[in-house]
């Protein structure tokens, strides 16, 4: 099949690399349709993390190919949307809705090809993929269901840990796709006021669409102090911090309203917690790694339904010819997201 | 009146003070019956925080000596729960329920006497001070209803931080006060197993009279090792963290399940969060400074029915000329927790 590989910092080709095949009873092979870059797929992109050369991409949707003899739920030719993690939905941690961290789960690799690639083995099919009902399903509405392996999902997630609720005041501290993701997921949970810490004009103006309700551009201390006059000085009910960085964690704590939780899904690189903030404030820590599986379900009803259109982060796309376009596109940050049309439906 | 007065680290005396006055028509001043000394005095005690020089204790039962002309709910010769911290409970933070963060809050210093001293004046009293109803209390209940100004809400505030619901798997890393009312509380909350981790014989038989069903008497590493032996090699589905050093927060994360929350409750002092850990393994953060307002009533319904005894943690007591004994008691572990019997009810 031919696939994106992954050589080293900035070189990333396509090329050929053996097809996947089932290997265990409860595998399926999907041939993937649609695939993506991820804004973690930049931090070996750039070298700032170790990655084994080879198979990449983990945000995909496509079609069962093949299916173990274990697998009771999929046959060929579903069209399945595939989290960014595989589980098995059974062991004690997904029960409890961690799916995230499923005892026997695991991310995409060299062993099974990646969603940036023809096709995919997907370890613990029956509780990983979500086959997506009905057919003749519109682009726009496949490019939400692709956001849906990730990047909503991650957005949902930091608002989820941060207890947005109805009417609540949120701020959103990132405006990458996570960042916007989660404004729409913000939303789409009730809030009444959302505040999008950007100051880059086209991702504000998808903030916008995406239910922001204010835009803030100021950074670092400028921004809680920006963000503490929006709210009577009270600061946000909710603060989703959806970069990971030092700073941002930092004003994410500094605009939290005393009693209130920071919901982080961010990749943590240099962030230090502001303890005293946590203790003496009363300002709470969720977040982490989005349990997609869990929440795939309902936020595809609501794809389905047109209630909401998470697939408008994708601003660049390409097919998988274009791969390296599709990284550079978001490392110098021409794109929120890219999108990579890998096959047919 | 007669109060304890701090002079500087280890150097508390007994002194005249002047009498707490009205000065605000929301006060009332509380004749103190009941006060004791808390963990976080040995901070100052011990040199590690800067202190004014003056009035000292934030813990306290008494009876109503005087009302402003504003104060509603309360009479002269009314029986009382002191809150370690005072709050309106009518403003926008108190009424979410976070009266540790009132917008009109505070504590208990030099303007107002301090609850180890014959007279304290209480502001905001309305929303501060709890009612006892019925008279002729035991003093075994007496004592309990004092835990219940400050420890035992502590450590019931690590618990309900933790998630800990009916049937949990609970560690509590800790064993003053402060750890001991938080098993206790764990157990209230329905916890099926509650390992407290502690190597001192007295705390530990305190422990399991509170519901402890698991010592671990390792610490650091090894203890880690111990708790996830005891779980399956899972963790526990909520570690309650109350002591605040950066060993007792790590350990804490680290005996923490996937997906879990860690209750923390322990004034910080060298603490790092583990973010790696937050993010990765999905351990959330939530506690800090207890909102005793919100939680006496409850507690205090299962102190006057027997359901509980949170004033077991004092073991220790004098009178006021005593109280740099109950200080000393304290600060060389010969005590858990030390108790003032500064007045007649």
């Amino acid at each position: 099949m031919r696939a994106a590989i992954f050589n080293g910092p900035r070189d990333i080709t396509v090329g050929d690399r053996p097809d996947p095949a089932i290997t265990e009873p409860t595998d399926a092979v999907v041939r993937v349709v649609l695939g993506c870059v991820c804004g973690s797929d930049l931090w070996y992109y750039r070298g700032q993390s170790p990655k084994v050369p080879g198979a990449i991409g983990h945000e995909f949707i496509g079609v069962v190919e093949q299916v173990g003899s274990n697998v009771g739920t999929l046959s060929e030719g579903d069209f399945v949307i595939a989290p960014f993690l595989y589980s098995d939905g059974t062991c004690v941690i997904c029960r409890d809705g961690w799916t995230s961290q499923c005892l026997s789960g695991g991310g995409y690799g060299n062993d099974t090809g990646g969603g940036q690639g023809e096709l995919v083995r997907v370890p613990l099919a029956d509780g990983t993929l979500v086959k997506v009902p009905g057919s003749g399903h519109s682009d726009e509405a496949m490019r939400s269901m692709l956001a849906l392996s990730d990047v909503m999902c991650t957005g949902h997630h930091a608002a989820v840990s941060g207890g947005v609720k109805d009417g609540s005041v949120v701020a959103v501290v990132g405006d990458g796709a996570v960042g916007l993701s989660a404004v729409l997921a913000a939303r789409r949970l009730g809030a009444e006021r959302i505040i999008a810490l950007s100051r880059n004009p086209a991702r504000q103006a998808l903030a916008r669409e995406f239910g922001a309700t204010d835009i803030v551009a100021e950074r670092g201390e400028a921004a809680v102090a920006a963000v503490r006059e929006l709210t009577g000085g009270l600061g946000v009910e909710a603060a989703l911090e959806c970069v990971g960085t030092g700073e941002s964690m930092t004003t994410a704590f500094d605009i939290a309203r005393s009693g209130s939780v920071v919901g982080a899904v961010g990749a943590p690189h240099g962030v230090q917690v502001p303890i005293d903030t946590v203790i003496f404030r009363n300002v709470g820590l969720m977040g982490g790694v989005s349990p997609a599986r869990r929440y795939i379900p309902e936020l595809l009803d609501d794809v389905l339904a047109g209630r909401i259109n998470p697939g408008r982060v994708f601003d660049f796309e390409t097919d998988l010819a274009g791969i390296a376009q599709a990284y550079a596109a978001i490392d110098e940050r021409r794109a929120i997201k890219s999108l990579v049309r890998v096959g047919l439906l």
